[in-house]
């Protein structure tokens, strides 16, 4: 169940930063980057492209829009798509955003721009506005996006209170990496009822988001995962909703203990048999064979790989 | 007098990281741009375009590569130059540096990728080995940006070492924006003898760094207070340099009481009789009227509003 919390009822549940695909000469590989959308979209799961997962920030504007001219030319649902559009420079921000728009994505995720730090919520307020009036565009759908250990640059309360006073069709929702659950509850408390989409950031806090009236969550780890997530959001009022959130955290522990990126892809590089999938831009480095040996022991022994 | 630092005897003792003027639209504004560079290269300055000061991390890569092209149409000389190149994704960094080598500039300005935190030095290692092999241009010289306070992404000594043993001739030097001159001392005891020439990121280090070794500083102030840095770098051995030295501190301070680069674009504004002077692209915003008040009546009495 979407929850009543979304403004259009246009975006799933659970979404997933998809992870992007590299050649041997660490160009975006097009043709596995569609292959993995097009397996997510059919778990029923969100495409959160160009998200911190996605190595965005890795690819250059150029890149990225010739990544989803490609799911468009493959025909994957512009509905399901949200991608992640922030830059540091708004000229990027505004050209990533229309070219959304343009193909009809269901939303942006949006970044503050993440350079400078300690910048103020006038300079906050700025950034988005100036991105919103420039793309002047009444279809618009910005999902915030908050991630304090990454960014290094949070999205305050006021902040967002303000946005949503000057664009409040415009700003339909938040996902939440702080990791602080009791932020993600003020924000539910402070918006969703007007139709502000709340996400946790990892799925370890997607029963207590759903149950605090938040969306849903948008999560590294649905790469790899999706269909018990999907599960989650759908039945998370049964009885079962503990047990099955308990075994998502086991999942999740495993993969967390490396880092992140490199892990999901190690996982998608043995589920698919294609070693290729291990390659990440630098400054990320894939997992070494000791660990990825020691990530597949630390998963739970039905856990099945992912194989798009 | 160009320390003896200095790999080819290049580059200057004091740089700025030059400020980028915009019009009302916030377009670079081409001709602003040049003027200023002009005047600076006039008082003996380098240009170190495409700064943290310069909001390059605000401009799309096609913006620089305009704005690169007009000094170069404008007849500013290449070997006074020395552009920021470091991006997020290393096809940004790539095509910028070419761009930068095509023009003949003195070298570049290379900030670590900044998105992700917490990186590997084989990660840092990689991201400046991928875009030297890509570059693979044997005139390259890539001056390190070290500013963590910003970036949130120090360069370790060990990573120096490894790129200084890798790419002894290309590593030539770095800027030092830590804030801490500890660490300026360790980066010149350890590799000044090499070549490796270290600048301070402040002139409040510049007679420090000087009489230990090091190469002058790269300063956002050198935008509005250049010729007394000049002096005192060519003169620090004088008996006035602790002198010259406070009376820059004065200056320094008085502009550091502010948001910095809008505080040194309030100062070009005032100098030059043009309000545009005062935009910034967000996040940074403008300094208002009390703002600017107060900072005018914090300069010494003497100090000389820059005209370009």
């Amino acid at each position: 169940m979407p929850s009543q919390a979304l403004p259009d009822a246009a975006l799933q549940s659970v979404l997933a930063p998809v992870l992007t695909p590299f050649d041997a000469t660490l160009r975006p590989d097009k043709a596995g980057f569609v292959r993995l959308c097009r397996w997510l979209a059919d778990t029923g799961v969100g495409l959160a492209v160009f998200g911190t997962t996605s190595e965005a920030n890795s690819l250059s504007t150029p890149e990225k829009i010739e990544l989803l001219d490609a799911l468009a030319a493959a025909g994957v649902p512009a509905g399901a798509i949200v991608p992640g559009t922030g830059c540091c420079a708004f000229p990027d921000t505004v050209e990533l955003t229309r070219r959304a728009m343009a193909h009809g994505c269901a939303g942006v995720l949006m970044l503050p721009p993440f350079y400078y730090k300690n910048v103020s919520d006038d300079g906050l307020f700025a950034s988005y506005a100036e991105v919103i009036e420039r793309v002047g565009d009444a279809r618009l759908r910005i999902y915030l996006y908050h991630i304090p250990p990454v960014a290094q640059v949070p999205l305050p309360l006021a902040l967002i209170e303000r946005l949503l006073q000057r664009y409040p069709r415009t700003i339909a929702g938040i996902k939440d990496s702080g990791g602080d659950f009791a932020f993600t509850r003020q924000l539910i408390d402070a918006f969703a009822a007007r139709g502000f989409a709340v996400y946790a950031g990892s799925e370890t806090f997607l029963l207590p988001t759903l149950a605090a009236g938040g969306a849903g969550c948008i999560s590294a780890t649905a790469n790899v995962n999706p269909a018990p997530m999907l599960r989650l959001a759908r039945d998370w009022r049964a009885e079962d909703a503990r047990a099955q959130q308990a075994a998502l955290d086991v999942v999740r522990q495993a993969f967390q203990k490396f880092p992140l990126v490199p892990a999901l892809k190690a996982a998608l590089a043995a589920g698919t048999g294609d070693d290729g999938w291990r390659r990440t831009r630098p400054p990320l480095v894939p997992l070494d064979g000791a660990q990825r040996a020691a990530l597949f022991a630390s998963l739970p022994r039905d856990f099945a790989l992912p194989k798009p």
